[in-house]
């Protein structure tokens, strides 16, 4: 694609749709715009502009626009993405839903939820609990990450375990197609085979097939009680093989987490606070709910009495809030706390099928010692769902990317070796997409490709994303 | 699109692609072909010629064959839909997956079962609970219905309430595109963001947009307590009032159903047994599990009392297997007792959201009495969808004609003021094509049809299915 440098008559033209003050060209307000959660220079770009509408009518507007001057547009959320999605990384305009952040409805009758993109999942899961009900969607950024992100991203989570991704949630969404259309699938129907899916076809295209304007997402009645179990184990091997135990034992547990040993000592640096069990080897975190307390009880009896049979050191149980909000802390600090060990850094998001955990973890620890890096890993054991991240530490610009190349190269062949695949719930966006590329067959390409031509024939939405730049 | 007709040619290649056996043209055995569950003569049309492939790779070259000779394919599973989407209306050849029929793999670890389309739902229901797990999709022809079937239209039933309709449970296929090529999105990862989900896309898209040919089914564990209610109300309004309220009380019922006067009746007269209060006006069926005895115990009564506050006549419990399969009996049935009222009928599958549903039946009772025909109404009140079937008797064709497109039309138009849609499980096929391109919007429509031809550039994927032909 022959994109078009953003021009002042554009700039006019924008201003014009969404007023002055929502068009922004200063550097210093755009800085922010230049960067997502990804801690890396090859990864930030500054926009041509930065352009924050109000509603579809003016998304719409401004992607007809878009079209008519070859000008590509980057969709923008609450930034928390690493995967560079939300970069503009070859130019033209940031569209950021930052003002659409208005709750529209909770519907208790139903049990839903209806949403602009730009309001936090924190807000959405807080609004939800206020009515007695619970929104599952519960990415560890939930506090910053915008709810339309999720929905781009796919957003996965702690409670995926139980309750499953974001997409499990979403029931209807308002898109403003590449075209500039309108168009509303799905809604307040909890079964509805009118027509292909598109609803589940948006979630998680990364904003390359338009942009979501309105949400419809479903809740559920509140689990009235919960239990957490922080379970230490000397060593991660120990600590994984637990894990398929935990997912054929019969329960379904919430939430099924691990934390290794270089995990911890970062969110105890992070915390500035003594973790218990904080030299053990490994972390398994697990959340158990329901709507009896003797149920919650049986089970976290049955999944505490496994882990002690298989080596756990200790088994922490806390079914009150504060204890519970302590546990979680230390888990959900993980992407902030890896920073004390080393401000760049390359996290990565690999899924294999549980019961291969143990042996990606064996993988990354080979691969670890092989180029002598460090590779702390925690994440979502009960999905397979490994964060394992490279810690650039103090290598010069040229050994961080031949290390990263390398450790990359090998990560993504022993997950696909081991039926895996490259990213659970951080998404593709352009950090992964030359890796997607080169691991899909050309095959599987095709039919992601003729989608994307399909729906986005100039290529304007958020190009390089997710499929590589033809 | 110009479609040609099957030539002695092409039947000679398709003998040599699936062997001389597999490949049918007499009347008396092509018969069977020309029509699924919807009885009516205007939904029948012979095939050209029926082929039944044993694997992808024939399927394949069956394809690649079909495009060079422009001939279309109707792909064809039990046999059992509700919409004429596996009959070959517009000609061409009928593509059987009857043959295909093996279970893979069972995966005790990972909780999967890897399966060929062929595969009738009771089957994999039956060895999954021979593992002692469940799969939890649960259609009323799952005795006789394709698994691949499922997958094609996106099957409801009975748990959806509590566990999701058919896409909830599929977490890979492999696909024999339009073009021939075979592709595989998917497997045993319980997350995955690499790319579109093009799984979902699939998923509902009856065989529209290739053929199914290997599936990954997600297992749980089977729940160790089940209960079904069986509650029978005075009149049709005052059961389904308590629906929402049920809803709503902070418990998920697995399932939650409800007959009306006639289809009780009609149950009675096909079963040739007594049902408990069988001059009632209206059941309601309940059911609840879990892994706790006491947690059932709890949710069940809590629902009965709640029935018992809102009108309901009485509350019977059934707590072991022969009293469920009774009570199942009689609602399982009623696609069949209904012949016992009409031998033709049009059932149809509006569905609502679940705050709606009594206003939904209200429409029907009164285009019932508008039009002086009978309306038998049963369905999955828990997710708003009712199978309210028109009854032919003893009128004329004309008559009959006329009738069906006046309550059509009325009650299509009623759901989609209530904010529903006309389908929520049976799916568009050929029967309702015409209707959904009415109720769709032509943005909505454009981007169907930029998918469908992305996908299948000539169209001979079942044409005239799921999008009114061109």
């Amino acid at each position: 694609m022959q994109f078009n440098k953003v021009t002042e008559q554009l700039i006019a033209e924008l201003k014009s749709i969404v007023g002055e003050a929502n068009v922004l060209q200063d550097e210093e307000k755009i800085e922010m715009y230049s960067r997502d959660e990804v801690s890396d220079k090859l990864w930030e770009k500054m926009p041509e502009v930065v352009v924050k509408p109000a509603n579809a009518e003016e998304i719409s507007a401004i992607v007809k626009l878009a079209n008519r001057e070859m000008v590509p547009i980057t969709p923008r959320g609450g930034g928390t993405g690493l995967a560079a999605g939300a970069v503009p990384l070859i130019g033209g305009m940031v569209l950021s839903l930052e003002r659409m952040n208005k709750i529209l409805e909770v519907d208790t009758e139903n049990l839903f939820m209806v949403v602009e993109p730009g309001v936090t999942t924190g807000d959405v899961q807080k609004t939800a609990k206020s009515y007695g009900l619970l929104y599952a969607g519960d990415p560890c950024s939930a506090d910053s990450s915008f709810i339309g992100g999720n929905v781009a991203t796919n957003a996965g989570g702690n409670k995926a375990v139980k309750y499953g991704v974001t997409s499990r949630h979403i029931y209807g969404l308002e898109v403003v197609m590449p075209s500039g259309e309108v168009v509303t699938f799905g809604g307040k129907n909890v079964k509805d085979v009118t027509g292909y899916d598109f609803v589940h076809l948006m979630v998680g295209s990364e904003g390359t097939l338009g942009i979501v304007t309105k949400i419809w997402l479903k809740l559920m009645p509140l689990p009235k009680y919960v239990a957490d179990l922080l379970v230490p184990f000397a060593d991660m091997q120990s600590a994984i093989k637990v894990v398929p135990k935990i997912m054929t034992a019969g329960i379904i547990p919430t939430c099924l987490e691990f934390m290794d040993r270089l995990s911890i000592k970062a969110a105890e640096m992070y915390l500035n606070k003594k973790l218990p069990y904080s030299d053990a080897g490994a972390y398994i975190i697990c959340e158990i709910d329901g709507s009896s307390e003797t149920q919650v009880q049986d089970d976290y009896e049955t999944i505490g009495k496994l882990c002690l049979e298989n080596g756990a050191l200790e088994v922490f149980v806390a079914d009150n809030m504060s204890s519970q909000e302590r546990i979680w802390k230390a888990r959900k600090c993980y992407a902030e706390a890896i920073r004390m060990l080393s401000p760049v850094y390359c996290m990565e998001d690999v899924v294999v099928p549980v019961s291969n955990i143990p042996k990606a973890l064996e993988a990354i620890e080979r691969i670890s010692q092989k180029y002598n890096c460090k590779i702390p890993s925690c994440g979502h054991a009960g999905d397979g769902n490994i964060h394992a991240t490279i810690l650039r530490e103090d290598r010069n610009e040229q050994e961080w990317h031949d290390l990263k190349d390398n450790v990359l190269d090998e990560l993504y062949e022993a997950v696909y070796a081991l039926g895996g695949n490259l990213s659970g719930e951080h998404g593709i966006g352009a950090k992964r997409a030359e890796a997607m590329d080169k691991h899909m067959t050309e095959a599987q390409l095709n039919v992601l490709r003729a989608i994307k031509k399909a729906l986005d024939p100039n290529g304007i939405m958020n190009p390089g994303k997710l499929l590589k730049l033809q």
